[in-house]
């Protein structure tokens, strides 16, 4: 299993844009047989840092995910939407 | 619900004592009530970097556990082991 933190740092006027864009990929990726889960979550302190917890079964799964249409058709615009490139990291669980 | 990401940056040298006392923490942790989940995940391009992924059920339950017995005797030693302040950001889910 592989956890990946994908943090987004996004501009406040494009906030209610970015988030209508986030419903699109997340139902598209929770269809994936690949995705165990995948949500958005909000910084307590920061309204516009927006960060997706994602659970995947392996790599092949994430190489699926980044090649999907909708992966391909949103995250441009996602990355249009913010003031910062995106702060992505991947996991594996260590205990 | 809240979730907490906090990314500690681990000196090379002191990776194995590090996770001696994790394996401390994570026990006195997931004991408490008023955790849901509480797990330590390694970077996969640094196995240095160690995220504990936390899922708490509010914010009274973070108060009990920033006061618990383990947490004081032991996160003050986990920082002691790191080149850098850990990194903790709370948030809640919002989608």
């Amino acid at each position: 299993m592989i956890k990946i933190v994908a943090e987004w740092f996004v501009k406040p006027e494009s906030r209610d844009k970015f988030l209508e864009l986030c419903e699109e990929i997340i139902e598209g990726t929770r269809a994936e047989a690949g995705n165990i889960s995948y949500a958005l979550h909000e910084n307590i302190s920061d309204r516009n840092h927006l960060t997706f917890i994602e659970e995947w079964k392996d790599q092949d799964a994430i190489d699926f995910h980044n090649n999907s249409e909708h992966f391909v058709k949103i995250v441009p615009q996602l990355k249009d939407l913010c003031s910062d490139e995106p702060r992505i990291i991947l996991y594996t669980v260590n205990m």
